[in-house]
């Protein structure tokens, strides 16, 4: 294996793959970067077994070849070399020499053989989505998956695709977040993904609207960008009918500036956070919402302007859910829908139907 | 206590005083913050016992008085309030009322008389200096100061005023930093302060060259920089002599490009660092120094341009103190000498004397 590359193009590809890199395992060969040169291409590929990211570089080739590189070494060097061109050389004692103006360095690498191949995934379908819409819908489910490893199905998100719409949905037992987005689609399909696929999926793509392709088979997923392929696995298991969950009439309904209910809550959770359930409580009349909480620390009152429609209402929430929930809401304004203090509120967008996020309350004694 | 005042004073105010509350400390009423309302100014104060901070800002008065509002949720109760004026009321039941907008806080204070007053520093002689000096001086040596506790006078630098020059010194026993500055004085004086408050004056102090004051006493040093004072308890015990360890002699000295060195030795460490003491070792030639380093990951050689004066070497460092060194330099160029491989390494500025870095060798086994 002999090439040149640019150090920049290199740096960047290795950042790509290197978030597949399993630094905690007791394989060695996944703490590598598995580096594959053939037709003036450069693959590089990380897996950590679940998920596997490939990234492609076009490279100046003297002679194909492959090898592993320890991933944190090999990041260092090649971060830290000039802004120049790169001479990599695969010796016959297995060590990768690497020249760079006035540096050398001579690394020890792996067997090639023993790093483990990526999955086969066929692309029998491929459903197209633009990258900047799946982005945003990850952003607004993943803080809702679950990290409790005892229910596997709820450390993931669901991706349900009905017709031409692709539903993304997370819970975790105190709250769900739901995205719905169009995708190009003549299939319907159902799986879930874990939620560290997405969140790396979200921080690979772009903030484009050009599409990516999406390939589902019954044990993987891929999602191809541009050069960057991200090959995981599926969790395994029934996503809970989330549908049944969502209640489609209500009592109460409110019309609130997102960005003046976040910091109210915001601040009234300050004073909350002492306890543990970070209990902030609601009161819903006509005209304004009065947010309260107490500590031992003092209490806090907030007051926030609203539109009421039906009836007033005094329920309790933790207030992180709701932090977690507008945080990630972009309209100026939103609908909250309430049915009584036992029942979930609903947080909703007053122009499209893309999120749905449902908190369920804290009972007051 | 009755006032008003502006958000961001504020709040600029409680950052400025923060970093002397002691969060972890069995002390409780150490965790907050002072506040004294006189002749419409507010001033703040907070302390570990070591280093004080005390801030004045000017507000609204309606009435005067003194409480302790817990230091962290005051900061962000202030922190997370709306851009506008704040009512701020001491209640009859000990709490601070915070009314601004559509938000309402009642904390529950402390009793002030509690609260350790700063001690009294007599203002007998003033040293001036420009702030930006003392910051760079600061700077310079900081990093040198020793974790050691068994040693207290190591964990802090060496103020020494000769004539009108200012010597900080700080060493840990590998490695001594010297940073030399003009200051306005005709009284002579060695103190020894510790680190964590040099790092707060840094901190807090302007990149501009407007005068502050420093004043000394037996036991305390008193720093004013606009409207902050920094009140610090002196390390006591006997610095050692660190003129007697700066050779004046050298047998090998090189000019370098201060850049050039520093990203080859950071390249060589890469490599070194899996071994325990980073040993990077350096050959010294007729215009050229060829830095190299192994271990089980691999080798690395690195070429660096130089003029020699005197005596061709070989020495080698642990490459961290030389890093630390050179990071904080900003002349182009510097100067180092050396006298044999089993004594220092010398580091100077090749356009002042504002700075030298002492750093001991590894012994080649």
């Amino acid at each position: 294996m002999e090439f040149s590359c640019d150090r920049k193009t290199l740096a960047n590809s290795i950042g790509i793959v290197q978030k597949a890199v399993s630094y905690k395992t007791t394989m060695p060969i996944l703490k590598g970067i598995y580096l594959e040169l053939k037709d003036d291409r450069l693959k590089l590929i990380a897996t950590d077994l679940e998920l596997g990211i490939e990234h492609e570089i076009e490279v100046d080739t003297r002679k194909e070849g492959n090898t592993v590189v320890d991933a944190r070494l090999f990041s260092e060097i090649i971060r830290k070399l000039p802004d120049a061109e790169i001479d990599l050389t695969l010796k016959s004692d297995n060590q990768l020499n690497i020249k760079c103006q006035n540096s050398e360095f001579n690394i020890i690498c792996h067997d090639p053989n023993e790093f483990p191949a990526l999955p086969v995934v066929e692309e029998d379908y491929i459903y197209k989505i633009p990258q900047d819409l799946l982005k945003n819908m990850i952003n607004q489910v993943i803080f809702a998956t679950s990290q409790d490893v005892t229910r596997p199905v709820l450390t993931g998100a669901l991706l349900e695709i009905e017709n031409d719409i692709l539903n993304m949905v997370a819970l975790d037992g105190y709250r769900l977040a739901l995205s719905r987005g169009k995708v190009e689609s003549v299939l319907d399909n159902k799986v879930i993904i874990p939620a560290k696929t997405l969140s790396e999926i979200s921080r690979i793509i772009n903030e484009d609207d050009e599409n990516m392709d999406i390939i589902l088979t019954k044990r993987h997923a891929l999602f191809k960008i541009n050069n960057t392929k991200l090959i995981t696995r599926l969790l395994e298991g029934e996503f809970i009918n989330y549908k049944q969950i969502i209640p489609s009439e209500y009592k109460t309904k409110i019309r609130v500036r997102t960005r003046d209910l976040l910091n109210s809550i915001e601040r009234a959770s300050l004073v909350a956070r002492e306890g543990k359930n970070n209990l902030v409580k609601l009161k819903i009349l006509d005209g304004k919402i009065y947010i309260s909480s107490n500590s031992e620390l003092g209490e806090v009152k907030e007051e926030v302007f609203i539109e009421l429609m039906g009836n007033e209402l005094e329920i309790a929430f933790n207030s992180k859910y709701i932090v977690d929930a507008l945080k990630v809401i972009e309209d100026e304004e939103i609908y909250i829908e309430f049915t009584s203090n036992l029942s979930p509120g609903i947080i909703k967008s007053t122009t499209s139907d893309n999120y749905t996020h449902l908190i369920l309350p804290v009972r007051l004694s």
